[in-house]
Parts: structure tokens; sequence; C-alpha cells
């Protein structure tokens, strides 16, 4: 499935695979969220090295992408959205990085890497953290400022950034993922557990990437809606690599939900119907672009992608 | 040295000493947070709880007052200045909750009760944290609308958020604090762990007051002075506490910084001269308000009380 895309490389229009679109745009963002760190002056070494391990750490960047296609899919200019974007991913950083922690999932391995504590130690990691979920806000200011946002947009970002990503939305979640562990859940508690953990941050990249290029409300609502959907195939389909994946390719154990005992798709209804649900919501996810007024390409294609994932 | 000063009470005017000033503003302040975690709902109770445990924990309360009474003395609206302090009181805590941990300092007591860890466990104080630094940020936001603040102010009040809490302030501060761990500092290293550890995060508060009530840049850069003298002695003084301190009145063991063999003022430079250092910069610390065109009886008052403070 080699969906194809347009973007723009060195000034030309180029016909891209999606895949190849992702590697444009994470080439893009790393180098920003590099310039950006690199730019900082009178803050301790360690302190900056340990926030660009972690940040600089080769992800797919799903979620800065997705600030970057949908302000595309709206006219909007990438090059406004591109702080954002940053922003999105530093929070995303943050959270990988505290979830890591022996506390928490004690992992000692992220995407092919030694997890942040294992480098820097744990009192440094909770601080990197820390410093990169701060540091988001000041990036989602300077967004706003270069972008030229009115003040009840740019309050909206901030304020759909601290719902988004704190109590209310991936902390939530990540609390009741911690209470669930060693309990059966129900498919619908599973279901909620991951909207919250993972599809809220997902939902606050499409919005604010809608509200930089300036979408109307009900356009808002669509995307909300098709960001939910790819979250929750984002998730349902790293439940099922984490069965059928390649350690290699993933960077990360396979089989450790099942070892930790988690519920996961797979465990609650098999690998089988696992694999139709993403499905099933791969395309409804879909749909709901189909019936906005905006060039969907991108954003149809990052879904499609998302399916066959290898990683 | 029972410094009074005029605050309302039930509508009237009455003169009250500093210290009932204080606990008047702490009342408000708790009561405030308190009604606004209280109205949160679809979040884990466990969440909730553990902030709350921390957040109304009794503390002195400096850092929202210190919002306030920056406001007061701008002829500002107390009211419009709440939301602010009590995010500024929020991210205070969440450095608390996230310094206590045992990756860090290791402390099981805070204000006299057990540490966030201590009650709720590792990982839900280092998520507890989290959310609180998060939610700061939607009540900052929160704050700016109810207060009608322009478009300007309002995203440098954000940004000033995130960098004297951040990566350039209060944490980097806490980096250099742990790197200094066991080993011997000069007095000028001392100052600056301090000023970015404690002073940056007073100095947002008060000039995050006298944003809201309209401040002047000169005005801005002289209260901005008074915070950075006014954290200083905060800190000089909590190291002599911490030598000669009461701990049944402290709500914490004294003699932890000798234990922990940290660098304070009184191991660097005895603890005759630490007193002598807390009275001048106390002193340099009021002759910048009174340099101001503004009414800075409570300001003065405070700073008097944090030199004659027990806890």
């Amino acid at each position: 499935m080699e969906k194809r895309t347009i973007s723009v490389r060195g000034g030309r229009r180029v016909v891209l695979t999606v895949k190849d679109y992702m590697k444009d745009k994470a080439v893009l963002i790393d180098s920003e969220m590099e310039r950006y760190l690199k730019q900082k002056e009178h803050v301790p070494e360690i302190l900056i090295e340990s926030m660009q391990y972690s940040l600089i750490a080769g992800g797919k960047r799903l979620r800065p992408i997705l600030v970057l296609a949908t302000v595309h899919a709206l006219g909007g200019e990438e090059e406004k959205a591109l702080p954002f974007a940053c922003a999105i991913e530093m929070i995303h950083t943050y959270s990988l990085i505290h979830d890591d922690l022996p506390a928490m999932d004690n992992d000692d391995y992220r995407r092919g890497k030694k997890t942040n504590h294992k480098v820097f130690g744990e009192a440094q990691a909770i601080l990197a953290g820390d410093a990169l979920l701060t540091e988001a806000f000041g990036l989602l200011v300077a967004g706003i400022r270069s972008a030229g946002l009115e003040l009840n947009t740019a309050l909206s970002v901030i304020e759909e950034a601290s719902r988004f990503a704190g109590m209310h939305g991936m902390i939530a979640g990540q609390v009741s993922d911690l209470l669930s562990e060693n309990k059966k859940i129900s498919l619908e508690e599973l279901a909620h557990i991951h909207k919250r953990k993972t599809g809220d941050l997902i939902a606050f990249a499409v919005r604010t990437g809608a509200r930089i290029a300036g979408a109307d409300e009900k356009t808002l609502e669509g995307l909300t809606r098709y960001a939910y959907g790819l979250g929750l195939a984002f998730q349902i389909q790293d439940d099922i690599l984490d069965v059928i994946g390649d350690q290699a390719v993933l960077g990360k154990p396979v089989g450790s939900d099942i070892e930790q005992n988690k519920s996961t798709y797979p465990a609650l209804i098999g690998l089988e119907e696992s694999k139709q649900k993403l499905a099933v919501v791969t395309q409804t996810a879909k749909e709901e672009l189909e019936k906005l007024p905006i060039d969907a390409t991108q954003l149809l294609a990052l879904a499609d992608y998302l399916l066959v994932r290898k990683k």
C-alpha cells in the first residue's frame, strides 16, 4: 500500500510516498528542535544533554507531523506551524521519559536506545521531563507570536495544551493505566484509557494545526473525531505489534505487555479481531475527513500508513 | 517587630499585623485552590486526592501572597490576581513533590506531613507533580481571560511562567543543586543556585502581579530586584533555620543540610555572618521598593516578616 502524497523538496513539488513524506517532515522537525535547544544559553549542560538525548531519539514524530499535515490540509503555512509541532513533541517526549522511570513502567529501552534514566540517572530524568513540559509552553508562546495568532485563538491553544496533556487528558490516562495493572478490565475501560493516554495529545496536535490555519468550529470537530480514531488505531496497532512485531524494527522488546500482565486489545478480544477492529477504526477516521471541505490527502495517507506500520 | 498593615476583613478596612495579613491571604488562597480542584470532573479520584494532599498542606503561601500584595501595591484588583496566585502555588507545590522523591532529596516529611510519595507511592507522586505543573498553565489562561489581559501581557505571563519555572530558572537551579552535592562550592555559586532554584519563581510571582496591575517597565524592573532580594533572604533564612530552627515549628527535621553535606550560608561563612548577610539583603530589597511610586506597605512588611520568621 504505497500511498503517494505531494510535497515540496528543494523548492520543487514532488510526489512522495507517505513514508518519504514522514521522513522529510521528521528531518525538518528534528533539525528545528535541535536548533531550538542549541541556542539556549546559561542552562546546565547536563540538563540540555538529557533533554536532547530523548528529544532527538529518532521517533516517528507522528504528533508534530499531524500538526503540519493538518495545517497543510487547510491551506495554512507549514512554517508557522513548526514551533507548535516541536512543542507537542516535547510534551510527548516528557511523558515518555516519566513513563519509563523505575517507579512507573521501569523500561530500559525506548526507540532502540537506553531510556533517559538509564543514561542520566533518575533525578536528572525527572528534571529533563519537567523541563521539556515547561519549555513546551514557552515554545507555544513563541509560535503564537511568530504566527501572529489573535488573543482568543492563542489562549485556546495554551488552555488545550494544559487540558489535553494534563489531569483531564494524558495524565488521567496514565493514572488509569497504572490503576488497571494486574486487573481484568473491560474493552470499554481499555478504550477509555487509550483515549486519554494516547488520543488526547493526538487530538491536541490536530486541533492546534486546525486553529493555526483558522479552521471553523465544524471542521475543528470533524478533525477531532479523525484524531481520536487515529489515536485509537495507533494504540491497537501498538498492542498488536507487541504480539507479532519484530524487536529489531520496534527498538523495544516484544511481549512486554503479556509479561507485565497488561490489558491489551489482543488479550481482550484476540489477535484477529484486533486486526479487524484496527481496520474499522481507521476506515471510520478516514470517513470523518471525507466529510470536510479540506485537502485531506496527507491526513488520509497517514491513517493508511499507521495501519501497516511495523514500528 | 509587629509590623502592621491595612487589609479588608468582612468589607471593613482593619489594621492587621503582617502575620495576620498572611494568614488571611493564605486562607483565601487555600479556599480558592480547594474550590478549583473540587469542580473538576472526570478525573481519576486518586489523582485529585494526591494533588490536593500536597497543595492544601498548610504552606506559608509566600509566592501567591506576593502576587496579591504586588497587585495591591499598584492599586490593582486582588480578585483578578487570585487565579494567577493559585497557579504559581501549584507550580511551587509540583516542584516540592518532585524534589522530595527518593531519587532527588528523598525526604519523608514536608510541612509537618508525610511527603506525597510516602502516602501515594512514587508513580502517583510523579504524576501529581506533572499534573499540577500542567494545570497551572490552564489556570493562568483562566486568570488571563477573567482579568481581560491584552494579548501581549497575556503572552508575557505564560512565557515567563515557562522561563522562570523551567530550564532557564527553577529547574536549572535544581539541576545545579544536585550537581553541587558533596562538593565544596563558592559563595557565588551558592548564590547563583539560590537565585535559580528559589529566586526565579518568587520573581515570577511579583512580576505577574505587576503585569496584572499594569506596571510600567521601570516599576517592573524595580519590583524584580526586590523579589530577587527577598528570594535570597528567604533562602539564607532557610539555611539558618536548618541550624538553629525548632523542628516542631518547622515541620521538618533540622540539621538535614549538614547531614546531607549541603553547601549553605552558615556552612560557608558561619552563622553570625549569615545573619548579617540576611539583614543587609533584606534592607537592600526594601530600598528597591522605596524608589518606586507604589504603596509598598505590605511588600515592606513581608520582607520584615521573612527576616524574623521561625518556619
